[in-house]
């Protein structure tokens, strides 16, 4: 190609997940063909984004300021706290809408072997708010994977030393999900743990 | 979500062409968490892109100088001036490698409905070109549409003024497509277009 300032934005462009050769050619021409403000508007978010943003004292959440928004929200219950391993999982429970405490993000999960332990995922800083002694429950948010299941079952009885007690997310078959299709580890866990219908 | 400047470079990301809430946001977490020096690097790409692209002067193509790399190349045939839409074309011709002339970028097509007329694809620009007189013929691969098709019809016409032949791309059966899959209209095209074998 002719142009390499042209050729550098398609490079770097594939920076970003899932983004080949094809994608980032299409994408950088599209940002400057048609959407020269958008191309400025990205440039500026990413150097905003990079200088600005930092991790929440408290949760360890990207967020401006020294503690998020959802930390600082006093309308938020105090007593739960959700452990999730990463931002993203922030932004899926809060679109559920179905939780108002607070989180704490692990940004990882135990992994010894990867020199993911303890300290990496910030259990001594989940430590010190658990001996603030305000908080009642400790949600497990982890992936349904081995390394989520462990991390969870190692965070759970941390939280049982302090005498505050945990759970875990419930495991089962997925909202319009047809039987037919699920898996059978899926299954096997939503027979183990069927519910009880209340009688009326 | 906790961060103004997160949720800025989520929605700043959605700019992008095909990309949508959840791929904006896997790709801002992707970068902030695991690839910052990525995020730089795009992020300056964009803005060194803006600044420094302009189009060429002969061929309209994207590049950093006043004339593109390959308008400048002595080794190339000045006699044979391809005309293709975008500068994505470009690209794709030249991945072909088999095209050894110069280029000639409309920039659009003709649609005077959208107000596309032979000024805005830079006609005048090309009768410049073809004044000058060392060009023997005009490559048309404009789109296989109907404004395509257009296009280089008027430019044919326009080159017959100057005395200079033209072609188009030929259609038919591209490589590897099987006759069952082959959509009816390129099937007759590639009937109408048969070429006869040589008789060793």
């Amino acid at each position: 190609m002719a142009s390499s300032s042209l050729d550098e934005l398609i490079l770097s462009l594939r920076c970003l997940p899932g983004v080949g050769q094809k994608s980032a050619q299409r994408m950088a021409l599209h940002l400057l063909e048609r959407d020269k403000a958008g191309a400025r508007r990205i440039a500026d978010a990413l150097m905003s984004a990079l200088e600005n943003l930092k991790h929440c004292q408290q949760c360890r959440n990207f967020c401006d300021s020294p503690v998020c928004e959802i930390c600082a929200d006093e309308d938020r219950d105090q007593g739960t706290i959700c452990v999730v391993e990463t931002p993203a999982d922030v932004i899926a429970v809060e679109t559920s809408a179905a939780f108002r405490g607070r989180y704490f993000v692990l940004l990882g999960k135990l992994s010894p072997l990867d020199g993911f332990g303890p300290e990496q995922i910030g259990l001594d800083q989940l430590e010190q708010q658990l001996q603030k002694g305000n908080t009642r429950e400790v949600i497990l948010a982890t992936s349904a994977t081995v390394e989520g299941d462990i991390t969870a079952q190692y965070i759970a009885d941390f939280a049982a030393r302090h005498g505050i007690a945990s759970s875990r997310l419930a495991r089962g078959i997925p909202l319009g999900g047809e039987l037919e299709f699920v898996d059978s580890g899926t299954l096997s866990r939503a027979l183990s743990g069927r519910q009880q219908i209340d009688q009326t």
